[in-house]
């Protein structure tokens, strides 16, 4: 029986990426392998997270402030990982989750421009700036994003941003991962979705495998 | 015509002093001489905010970190300020809140036990440490304050805490009017409803006097 070690991976991405789906095929594979899993979302992952979700992402919510979003998500994140993410990697298990701090980065600092510095202090005051041992990063241009929503008729409040703001946020994952090599692996979204999961496939093995002393795939 | 500028107050106290009654009693009065009065309360006060409220105070809701809920008072408080009490405030109207910032202090602080340091940096960044021009804290032992709202049948998160919580809540107030008389005059709430509404009335009055430069009462 392979030894099992308490890991943490974060799907992030831009809308469209297919990354939700990419998320829930690891997942499967990984159950395969043997291994415990996990599979979560932000916001969201718990009742209380979910409930502040639905506030965050309702679309005629349009007065909400800057600020107030910021606080908003660092909660849903504050119970997610007060109540499942640590729990369960303490226990053991693999925890995948869609969406983790980058995307807080990506939307509210690059795209909707607060203060990084501002972003940084609440995370470290909420979280403790922890962030997950590995970090896939689903790269692909906006406009093929956007259309891939549109088919899916998603509609939330970051849905209505216009092209320019879903550029930034693209621009932002894309400065994050320059700074954090090591952590945060790029996925040419672009591909067919099956070269995809193999991509996936091929860093989330090797990862495990380096970091957990456990053979995987 | 009397000139009117902008004041803010807020109303602070354990559960059951009867300042949410004092409140309208207030409003109503200052209305009365031609103020314009924005009655509001905490956590709620917009759309947004009161979504937020419903979170923090469903008694389900028990499985709630102490960090979340921190953030979601800050989240509600930042919408408060940003979208009603600011501009109200601008427009040079009266803002008579029934909690703000104090009941922070007292109820995370003093009573749950979040470092006081960390709930400053918390409120630093999220509201710029904003303080209200008066705060009128209601105090009244803690015994008779629960059995009056025990009268009322209302319940809460935080109506279910022990006595125990709730006489840190009240001497975590009184710290707050030590350190900052000025700004905060206490209310004596075991006197019958009719001499708290007259102290309330002599206190604000002699207030907005000597601030606005305005003749009330």
């Amino acid at each position: 029986m392979i030894r099992k070690k308490g890991f943490f991976i974060s799907l992030e991405g831009i809308e469209g990426t297919g990354k939700t789906t990419q998320a829930r095929i690891l997942a499967e594979r990984l159950g395969g392998e043997g291994y415990e899993v996990v599979l979560t979302r932000e916001p969201g992952g718990t009742v209380i997270s979910d409930r502040i979700r639905e506030i965050l992402l309702m679309p005629d919510h349009r007065e909400m402030s800057p600020m107030t979003e910021l606080l908003l998500y660092n909660a849903a994140r504050v119970q997610h990982l007060t109540e499942k993410i640590l729990p369960s990697v303490r226990a053991g298990k693999v925890v995948i989750t869609d969406r983790f701090t980058d995307s807080t980065i990506a939307y509210q600092s690059y795209a909707r421009g607060i203060d990084p510095g501002l972003i940084a202090s609440l995370d470290a005051l909420a979280t403790g700036g922890l962030r997950p041992d590995l970090t896939l990063l689903f790269d692909l241009d906006v406009e093929t994003g956007l259309r891939r929503n549109r088919g899916a008729r998603k509609v939330d409040r970051f849905e209505l941003e216009d092209i320019e703001f879903h550029r930034k946020v693209r621009d932002g994952y894309l400065r994050i991962a320059e700074t954090e090599p090591r952590r945060v692996r790029m996925v040419d979204a672009s591909l067919p979705a099956g070269e995809v999961s193999a991509r996936v496939w091929e860093i989330v093995a090797a990862e495990i495998r380096d970091r957990t002393g456990c053979a995987a795939g």
